[in-house]
Parts: C-alpha cells; structure tokens; sequence
C-alpha cells in the first residue's frame, strides 16, 4: 500500500491526459471529480478508475474533445448533448445550467444524452449546493444488478444523489447505489480478495454468494424496494433522454472501442424559493447534530449522518495521502514515471 | 371478512364525512384517496384510515373547511399553506398546482406546510401521471424508524413515490416506505396477529421482534442507505417548509387534539419537455414487458414491475369488492349502519 499526495497527484493525472488529447475541461472535471472522491475515500468511483478512463479514451469510447450542444426546453428544463465525452465534463456543464435554470425559475431539470461514465454522484450535488441549491443527480449504467425474484441481472446500480448545504461544516450528502453494494466495490474486493457480505452478491447461475471471484452481480438494495428505486432513476435516464435502457447499455469494462451512450439526469432546487438558506442550513445541521447525538446500538460507533464517513476520510487523507493498493499503483507507475516521486 | 363494493362505499364514506361539516372538496379527495387505495390493495394507507379520520376531524386535529393560501416564488415553485385540512385534500390542489408550473416551465415544485396525513402517496402521482407529467410525492411523518446503528427512532416511514404514464396500461407507480416496511401494515399485523417478517421490526429498547404485539418501531430499509432515504425525504419535506421535522412531529394516533403540521412535497415533470409523450409511454411499456419477461427465480411467482400486484388487486375487488376485517367492519358500521348494505 502506498500513500499518494493530492497535490502532484491532480498535475500528473492532467498532465497524462493531456497527452492522450484530452481536452483542458475534461481534463480538470475528470482529475477534481476523481481526486475530490479518492479524498472522501469513496475508493470505488476515485482514482481506481484512471487507468480506465485513458484505455477508454484511446479506445474511440470517450470524445477527447467533445462539442457539447443543448436545447432549452422550457424555463426550468433542457436537453443537453455530451457528444461522448468523459461524464464528468458533460455532466458538470449539465449541472451548472440546472443551477441556472434554478435561479432564473426555481428549479433546474437537465437530461443528459450520449454521455459516459461520470464517477461519483456526489461531485455534480456539490457544485449546486455551493450555490445554495438542493443538487440531486442520477445515471443509469450496465445491467449489473439482479432482477427482483430473477436469476438474470436487469438495470445497473443506478445511483441516487441529493447533496445540501450545511451551516458549519461540508454539505449533507447521499450517495448511494440502489443495489446493496456498488459494482465498483464488488472489482475492489475482486482486487484485494476479502469476502463480500452475506446476501449482497450473486454468481453467473442467479445464486448467492460470498466469493468476490465467483461474484457476478449484485443485489437490490433491500429486495424489490431497491429494485423499484432503480428503475425509477431508468425511467429519469434513459427513458427521458431517449437513450438505451438496462440490459441494452454496453458494459463499462466491455466492447471499449464502442460509445456507451449513458444517460443523466440533473436537478438542482433553488433553496431561497422555499426557505432563507441561513435558515435552512441551519436547521439542518441542528438536524444532523441532533441524529449524532442519539444513543448507539453499538457503543464504539457513533451515529452517522450521510456523508460523515467521508468528512472524516477527507481530513485525514488531505493531511496523510490517498492510499492505492500494489496493483493501481502499477498501472498508475506505467502511465507516468513520476508517481514514485508523489509518494508522502 | 366482509366484502364492500367501492361505489355505495364511496357514497356512504363522504355522507359521513358531511355529517362531521367537512367541506365538499375535502370529502371528495379524502374518500377517493382511501377507496382508490384499498382497491389497489394497499390496505394499510386505505379505508382502514377512515375512521381515525373521523376522530381527527372531530377533535380539532384536522380543519374540516380549510382556507388554502400560496406563494408563487417562481415559474416553476410555490410554497402552500394547507390550514391543517386533511392531507388529501391539501396534496391534490397542490400537485394540481405542480402540474401547472410544469406546463408552463418544465418542472414543477410545491412545498406543502400545515398539513396533516394525505394516505397514499400514490394519489397525486397518478394526477400529474393523468397529464402526461411525472408526477414525485414525498411527506414526512412521525418518528417510528429506527435510526441506523442507534436503539432510538428518529424519522418517520418518509416514503419516495414516482408515477409515470404508460401506453396499454395503468401508470407506473412506485411508492414505498424507506422502512423495510410500514408503519400501517405493522397496525395491520397488530389486528390480525400475523408474525411480521425478520429483521422487520423492533421493540421498545430497540430489539428485533417478529411479534407485532411488542414491535413498537421499523427498521430502515437495508439499513444505512434507507435510513439515509428518509433524511433526504425530511430535507425535501419539513426542512423546506420550515416545520417540525423527525421527533419534532406528533405521533399519528397521539394526541389527537393537536395538528400535526406535516409537510409534504410535490413535483410535476412535463414528459414533453424532453421526449414526446407517446414515445415515453411506448419505451416504459416496452421496457417494463423486458422485466415481466425474465426469467423468475421462483417459477410459480413472474418477475414484477412496481405497481403490478395493486393493478391485479384493482380488477379484482372492482369486481368483487374491498375486503374489510371484523374489527374495521364493526368500527364502519358503528359510524353508518348503511355499511351492512354496501355487502357485495
């Protein structure tokens, strides 16, 4: 296990896509986006997937230098075209005007067409709770998640994201995969060999099971209510862009000279249409203040508000490093000699 | 268990109501909300409710001639006040009103403060569904869930609820607690003795129970993520609209005098604002037939969309009636003796 800087580490991720063409835009959204999610030790949706991107970005799957166009569709909705570019860039752009088509009417809607993968959720919530807006964000991804009372995988873990600003401290965020666990953790476990939990994992067959190399897909979050949840973000993302839908979408690690054509869905809320956002985050941290204060079941671990985790892992590796296994920091040595000199 | 068809039912239901001097339009959506629902087969948020209903409307909880009032606060969002009238009533002019701004601009948002329970939150999706919009409903409710990892309750069953429009058949329509299950089935299980489910429900220090005579609270579903759920609902609900939130809110069945203040929140999506609404319809047709047809797990059992096992329960007790147990019989029969005709 190494430690890797933050600092050099966003400069020479930038540094190698801009030799591999990526435009300056996507290069910043991709490098922050995946920094930014390595430091809240989402290990799953950070920089385990820059390897990736520069395969899929040499492969014809990403547009190095996509050119973005988007029809207003109403005051508070557009359409917007990524032309295949990394997620993160489209998906940022899409935000910002979801922000201000807030601003301008209340509430911001933006369906993103032809897009890719767009790492954490949480990133586009951030940039409009920075401008005190509610910020929910969605995609759909490869059919990876069995079918409730099906042996056969039919949506993808289709996340849900709501990000909020707080009064004294980082935003309130939910990030969460409506399958009980990401199928980004299910490859770390595949990596680092530790057995998946009872009842989150099946095998090829549709049958349970522990071993993350016998892991094929993953379970719904709690049974059909899991189920349910992801094809409502389907219905937000594919169905609303027009653009293929569960099963039809080509898997992340699959056919990587082929565009994915993933869909996203951007809303941001204008807080001061509802409540003074003093106001508001105020009662929300006195909100999540008051969740923390409640009596544990297990003594040792104190009550959680979501996002907290994070908050914690981001201090500490801002102050010590990201850690990365032997075998990201291979692929990441291979990519550019310099990594050994951004050790901590 | 008797049996009661739905149209004498609905005459006898809002007589009642007019004998107790609630207005017209309350009694209109108050009985079509509960007489839909239990057709739909979601005993728990039906007629069941109606005579609690009634001890509302009597004991100054509930205002039984509202004076509604809202603020535009932008193209596409409006605050409303519900003057403590019943919940249905309230939901439906201010999904209606949703449904107006997403006309008009793309998207629209209503925050609901002082109201009270508005039963299923199915309803106001199927009014925005009818208009060819998406139509989200949300509501806080009293504290009797779990907090994850503490042996106290914090937030209520705050359920998350889509409807979207289909092409052969009846809307989508999820709608669910982020409880592993509802506080109202848990009623129901009180009244009929069944075991519940494990891993369902906790007693009164914060133990699992399968007994429905000790359970007191629900457990989140799937633990952290749907615990994380119903902080986001609260966020949308009482933090929006300024009231109380989690333990803050009074207990449904507690305290009867008293309003309750809940919040709810409501959002219309004009379908045409991103694709055109007979393709929408077509795509979420064919996409939920996909899922129909995989192959099930249990082979005595098809492979589920959300919403079908409440269409197949409609055709049914249209047909032959709603199925009613002793205990709400008697309580039905004790407010109107016409209910021993209403028998199919």
């Amino acid at each position: 296990m190494k430690l890797l800087h933050h600092a050099p580490l966003r400069t020479i991720l930038r540094d190698i896509l801009k030799k591999r063409g990526v435009c300056a835009e996507s290069r910043a959204f991709v490098v922050e986006s995946l920094v930014q999610t390595s430091l809240r030790g989402v290990d799953s949706h950070g920089i385990a997937l820059f390897p990736h991107y520069c395969r899929a970005a040499q492969s014809g799957r990403i547009n190095p230098a996509p050119r973005f166009s988007y029809e207003r569709t109403g005051a508070s909705t557009a359409i917007f075209d990524a032309d295949h570019a990394f997620g993160q860039h489209a998906g940022a752009e899409a935000m910002l005007l979801a922000v201000e088509s807030a601003k301008a009417s209340g509430v911001g809607a933006v369906a993103v067409t032809r897009s890719s993968h767009f790492g954490a959720a949480a990133f586009y919530g951030f940039m409009a709770a920075d401008q005190d807006c509610l910020g929910l964000s969605f995609t759909n991804a490869g059919s990876q998640v069995l079918a409730f009372n099906s042996v056969k995988p039919f949506f993808g873990t289709n996340p849900v994201c709501l990000v909020a600003p707080m009064l004294n401290e980082g935003p309130f965020c939910l990030d969460m995969a409506t399958s009980a666990v990401s199928v980004n953790k299910l490859r770390n476990h595949k990596r680092n060999g530790k057995p998946l939990m009872p009842g989150q994992a099946y095998d090829e067959k549709g049958c349970l099971t522990e071993n993350p190399q016998a892991a094929r897909y993953v379970a719904p979050l709690g049974g059909y209510k899991g189920f349910a949840l992801s094809m409502m973000v389907e219905l937000l993302c594919g169905l609303l862009t027009g653009g293929p839908v569960g099963a039809e979408i080509i898997q992340t690690h699959e056919r990587l000279e082929c565009k994915r054509n993933l869909s996203q869905f951007f809303t941001a809320v204008d807080i001061a249409r509802f409540q003074p956002p003093p106001f508001f985050k105020a009662r929300l941290q006195k909100l999540a203040d008051s969740v923390r204060a409640l009596p544990p079941a297990k003594e040792t671990e104190p009550v959680l508000v979501p996002g907290d985790p994070e908050k914690k892992c981001f201090e500490q590796r801002i102050a010590e490093g990201i850690p990365v296994d032997d075998g990201l920091y291979a692929e990441l040595a291979e990519l550019d000699p310099r990594f050994k000199s951004v050790l901590v």
